[in-house]
């Protein structure tokens, strides 16, 4: 055949969408046409996704409508409760977990999910319930693992404040609650990354919102999309461990064949325009507590790998020790980054299915031709 | 921009495969090399399992090997059989019990989740208990639903004809669980259909076994997708309920504007070879019934569809009549589906991470651009 092998899907074009713009070149990101560092220093997680999902930034009366019903959504049934205690006691992977929680949370939604999920004001209902949710299973996922009772979720804090509330018993201060919520206007959405494409897979058969979300959970788990953030974190430690220079460190995992996590993207160029902010962020926690190490063992790395392999970093480079200096525990980054992705992939399965198409590509057969079948017992 | 959209991916080549091949002018499906009916008539699911996976058909030692392995397996731990039950209590959606169901299964499974899952023989053998473990989900969750225990699992039954024990409490005779075996034959493998491809996707992250078939389920339910088998059995039970002709529904249905559930397909311009073999089955269960209403209702229903729409039904035309006449309930039509085409989802997943590259396409940015930032309380 002719035809060309289109693995990877590089550069296809599968889609229309007014979601989000990336230029690789010059490094920036637009949400609906708004400037990626406007939003994350100007507008709260709730206004993002209200811009994402309604196409136009909410007035006042509308964002707090808007926060008011999704705070009002945040507790879990008792038996999607009982088994993310279950999965926490299994110690399951985090990832696993949420994407169990998720595709069960439908069970107890008061919307039918057998219906043909082509309604956007449904679609988005149940996008608000269930992202409304994540933050409370990934929250007492965590607690019952570390062998305390999950905190019940508080209607009068923000989506960013009230996960960082469920997760530690005690209320954030104003800037712990403040870089969470920017990190996840950051990583809200982003084109057709994997995560978000699985999504759009799911949806296009018109199943429904949560079997959409379940297979971006899991995709997004791969190390080779949101699980990176986490393999920065276990890098920097391990620098951080061998008391190593960590150029040196850096320049031995090369040379051994190893990956350094949190550099290169699909669709960047040039520095990712969210590792700009994010790294800023990692500094000012650093000076707060008094020691801006693991900012600058980033700082370092980051400069050793523009100078040797041309290569910037990624978001996941400085989510990593942002998320480490406010003590969230290593291995629910991943999680972290779906309970905020999730705006991005709802948004665009619902503008997908508006004019919706079956995602099913072909494969080129390269195997036997017309073999001779022979039963078992004469072979 | 100039670049072509390539919405639904029609045509677009994104992988080599030597599992299954197409020819949709012809009507062939072959699997390896060998033709479908060949091996709907001649082999078994484990041994059509068996040569997805390992790229020939096994001899009879190599497949009792397989076949008892897999037996072993079937036995799901008591907490996903809780939240098994739990769902069934709810009145969960079928496939969203069995897509929540496979993904707790990690959890308990002896091998980890969180590695690179590149090992053929690590994602085989958790494709082997997934496999095993999926027709006792669906069993256990239809009987907890109309009020009976669970039954186990039996070693001594072949794939097949242990699920419909597990199903019914009693042994099936051996025209059902012939029946039974050669559907799931039929539905093993059909290229990069969306469930497939979704797995594909997922795996393409390097995450796991479970978030790749797990992400399959969800999107095997869609109504356009695996859901449609249900929505046959919907259409002929209208039809019988209505004691209209059969012919005289259909014209008024599609006066109405209303989808005739079973016809056409993406790939096939022709009769789908899997419709015709369940078309025998079909009438063969009728006639040890002692009615062949179903089957002739099929009938007619299809030469109409030929001659008005030029349109041929595909395989899930024939299973609906099929499984109705087993006695099977019209909503795990679906699930079934699943349990057989998870043979295909990790045959190809395997195939794909052998040389793996991130599946990750783009969307035509159609926003607005260069819009200024005003803050909620300026707006």
């Amino acid at each position: 055949m002719a035809e060309e092998l289109k693995k990877g899907l590089d550069g296809v074009l599968v889609a229309e969408s007014a979601l989000s713009d990336i230029d690789g070149d010059e490094g920036r990101l637009v949400y609906r046409g708004y400037d990626i560092e406007d939003l994350a220093r100007g507008a709260t997680y709730e206004e993002v996704l209200y811009l994402l999902w309604h196409g136009r930034l909410p007035d006042r009366e509308e964002l707090d409508a808007f926060g008011d019903a999704m705070a009002g959504e945040r507790t879990i049934d008792e038996e999607v409760m009982r088994t993310v205690r279950a999965l926490a006691e299994a110690d399951a992977n985090p990832m696993a977990a949420l994407r169990t929680a998720v595709s069960m949370l439908p069970a107890y939604d008061p919307a039918p999910d057998d219906i043909e999920s082509t309604d956007r004001e449904v679609t988005f209902a149940k996008g608000r319930r269930v992202t409304a949710k994540m933050p409370t299973i990934v929250a007492a996922f965590t607690r019952v693992r570390q062998g305390d009772d999950p905190v019940e979720p508080r209607e009068d804090l923000d989506h960013a404040a009230n996960f960082l509330y469920m997760l530690n018993g005690t209320e954030p201060d104003d800037v712990a609650a403040d870089v969470f919520d920017q990190a996840l206007v950051l990583h809200a959405d982003h084109g057709l990354n994997a995560s978000t494409f699985a999504a759009l897979v799911t949806a296009s058969t018109l199943s429904d919102v949560h079997s959409a979300v379940t297979s971006a959970v899991g995709t997004l788990k791969g190390p080779l999309h949101g699980g990176a953030n986490q393999d920065v974190m276990e890098m920097l430690k391990e620098v951080d461990d061998a008391d190593m220079d960590p150029l040196e460190w850096v320049e031995t995992a090369l040379k051994e064949g190893r990956r350094v996590a949190g550099f290169g993207h699909r669709v960047y160029n040039v520095k990712d325009p969210r590792a700009k902010i994010l790294g800023e962020r990692s500094r000012e926690l650093g000076e707060a507590a008094g020691s801006i190490k693991w900012y600058e063992m980033s700082t370092a790395i980051e400069e050793y790998m523009a100078d040797q392999k041309g290569l910037a970093p990624n978001v996941d480079f400085y989510s990593a020790s942002t998320y480490y200096q406010m003590g969230i525990p290593v291995d629910i980054y991943t999680p972290i980054f779906a309970m905020s992705r999730v705006g991005g992939w709802v948004a665009h399965m619902s503008e997908y299915i508006e004019d919706n198409r079956l995602i099913r590509p072909r494969a080129r057969y390269v195997g036997p031709r017309d073999l001779e079948f022979v039963p078992v017992d004469e072979r």
